[in-house]
């Protein structure tokens, strides 16, 4: 947990996207071959046994190393999209956010029962948006969830791995 | 030229996103673990001995086989993105579509002129945004540039690859 090198390679942009945050920034993460290369083996080395046949990679940035995972993997890699992004048949997940609602899609031929899957996003802050993603997948009725992230931050008061709960898996590279 | 198993696993969905569009879906190559690997061994091949140092993947579809050879590379992942998705000091192009202009960024550290730069986006249809990212790139002065997709659309009319021109490298996987 917490590899010298990835930490050191992680930026934080003060107010980002508005005044008051501080935003991690994955992006001199992935810029770096080493920092790509650190990533895929700590996640490839967690999972490589755990029969994973599909990664679901969350719109935008959780497809980076969803990607690299599900070919590591030699998984499948699922999108999970904003509504009007995927243009087939999709099943939706509604969800609450500080101020409102927002809506989460993958294409409804994606996931069968016979899949074991890994849901992969960048950071996790409050959990909203992958605890969403977790109850869409549970719709198809695969065999199995894992979940996945680069980064946990827990400063600020966030407590995101409580709000998802203790009924799945969670592997973090970083906690910050 | 046109894996018969890729092109067999590509989905065509009609009216996507508007009437009279016949939208080719990558998500069913995604999905498929065959298909990454195909998609993965045939990017890499070519460009294995070519000293690609980073990959610009255009967002956000462009993240995933981005992600991807850039890891078999060894080289970096820059994102390519719409203005305000980036948290850190940005170098933008602006571009005309159809209607009106469209503008794309990149970090303002994330190229330099020692880098060899391979451009990958999903699909080559007008190259409007392709060429722009390209225009981008070159205000980094890196060494050379390089561009890829995995599919070329040349129905429809559409004629990508010459409006880019013939100063670049073009490689692509299918071309329909």
């Amino acid at each position: 947990m917490n590899n010298k090198y990835l930490l050191d390679h992680l930026r934080s942009v003060p107010d980002f996207p508005i005044p008051g945050i501080n935003f991690r920034d994955v992006t001199t993460l992935f810029k770096d071959p080493e920092c790509i290369r650190i990533m895929a083996e700590e996640m490839y080395e967690y999972y490589k046994d755990k029969g994973i046949t599909k990664v679901v990679g969350i719109e935008s940035r959780g497809f980076i190393m969803g990607a690299i995972l599900a070919q590591r993997l030699g998984a499948g890699l699922v999108l999970c999209r904003k509504p009007g992004k995927l243009p087939a048949e999709t099943v939706s997940q509604e969800f609450s956010k500080e101020y409102g609602t927002d809506v989460i899609e993958i294409h409804k031929d994606s996931i069968t029962e016979d899949d074991v899957v890994l849901i992969h996003d960048d950071l996790l802050a409050t959990g909203g948006t992958i605890k969403a993603a977790w109850d869409l997948c549970r719709k198809f009725n695969p065999k199995k969830c894992y979940m996945n992230f680069i980064i946990e931050i827990r400063d600020e008061g966030l407590q995101g791995r409580e709000f998802i709960g203790n009924d799945i898996d969670i592997m973090t590279l970083l906690r910050v």
